[in-house]
């Protein structure tokens, strides 16, 4: 059987080396704030913004949440992005995506400091991934796919991985990510011809299309560590991933589960990188 | 024997378009103006250079160089950077790298205005490649691979792709462009464990690693089609690709000659972001 590689142990660990970092910022009166930029109500979005509130509480950075009404123009948007630009006292943000429209979602994306971009949602901090610039943020999910495999031990370098789904959130920042540190990547999505092939070949495979069960026994092959970024639904409404994860279980060498594997990591990411963004105020 | 994939028709043709495009710019009063930034007299950049102005001449664009001494300082070369930004008459820069050291080549590339980016050497353009916006600009050698594909008919889209070298400059940039453009492309580089392997297995092959004769007999395989972005001396000081060209011409489809090959293409690529800045003008 493989091993299971959870989420929550790697977000333990990082969420303990933020409190010890927010607390010597409280020592020269900083506490890291977020700020959440929400418009409407999604459940989903909700349920990610009190996990979010609650890791904030636990290391000791502040947080609070900008809503604006679903029926929010795009110049109201664009008025609260200004007004966190513009906020000392705010330190990094979180913007729900989709964000109504992708007419406001890639203007408002467009606007907000870079500095503050805790999720990579400018093109500055996407542009940053490519540079390999540590003062700036990846996207929380792929990020947290490269904190899972430095938590267990799997070394990158030289290693053949396979990513599948080419997001602009998660596959392709997360293939740079990966060549940064070594890794021979190789990017799949939909067009591309004989997945399970790639798939197969790989030491190291990461599935982010999105679609349930997509990754079944032919796309596997002993002493693979797989990580699985989907979050979807099957036929009978239960939470899973990319992976058919029984399948894996009996083949690979660990995996990591859906829900408690990559998504349990993303929000200890984002306190990271909120506690990267104070610790500049200190440079 | 292999089909030679020469650059000049696909330079030449890119410049005839280039040409009516300017035609109707300056109806508009328009005349796309090309500055370009060197510090220090490097054979080489004085060598583009006037390539460079040829092509602008060419097509009815301007073009002016701003060269510093090699001794120039950061706040020097910096405060050219800013003369650029705020001057309305110029549409684009072209700055020469590496430009002195690391650290000034860094800030430069910082503080430039995105929007006259013509070389994407700033974060933000860089970042424009993950989100394929057609108004910013890829860097001009990683562009050239595209516009050689396209101009002698290779379709992209499906395609097993794979490209050595993983610099900012061309290796990762080009493999996201490929991406965007549907090729399931594998990315190697220095600590690849097998990239014969991976190079045999690509219909579309790729060098960009700068080192002479680097891809021989085992990286290739009958069918394919060889980009080589390499420009290296041999052992007698001739130019050459990084590409084994004999070696190649035998066993594949199609390959581009070095010198006469992708280095023929980037400089009209880069009228073609000129022109484009030119045109945003009149939006």
């Amino acid at each position: 059987m493989a091993k299971i590689l959870r989420g929550e142990p790697v977000a333990d660990a990082i969420l303990d080396e933020m409190k010890i970092r927010c607390g010597k910022l409280a020592e020269k009166g900083i506490i890291p704030t977020l700020v959440i930029l929400r418009v409407g109500d999604k459940a989903a979005d909700i349920a990610y913004e009190r996990g979010a509130a609650k890791r904030c509480r636990m290391i000791g950075a502040r947080v609070f949440s900008i809503v604006l009404p679903e029926d929010a123009t795009k110049d109201e948007v664009l008025a609260q992005v200004e007004r966190i630009n513009k906020d000392d006292t705010i330190h990094g943000c979180l913007m729900f995506r989709p964000l109504k429209n992708r007419d406001i979602e890639s203007a408002a994306c467009r606007m907000l400091d870079p500095a503050k971009d805790l999720d990579c949602v400018t093109a500055a901090s996407l542009g940053n991934v490519f540079i390999g610039r540590s003062d700036r943020y990846a996207p929380c999910t792929a990020h947290a796919c490269v904190e899972m495999l430095n938590y267990y031990g799997y070394d990158i370098k030289g290693k053949r991985v396979t990513v599948i789904g080419a997001s602009i959130v998660v596959g392709k920042p997360l293939s740079v990510l990966l060549v940064n540190r070594s890794g021979t990547v190789t990017m799949c999505h939909i067009d591309t011809v004989n997945t399970p092939h790639h798939a197969r070949d790989a030491e190291i495979l990461i599935s982010a299309a999105g679609v349930a069960k997509l990754v079944g026994r032919e796309y596997l092959s002993p002493g693979q560590v797989v990580l699985d970024v989907g979050i979807n639904r099957d036929e009978n409404g239960k939470l899973c991933g990319d992976v058919d994860y029984e399948a894996a279980a009996e083949i690979v060498d660990a995996i990591t589960p859906v829900p408690g594997g990559i998504g349990a990591i993303t929000s200890a990411v984002l306190m990271k990188h909120l506690v990267e963004a104070a610790e500049r105020e200190t440079e």
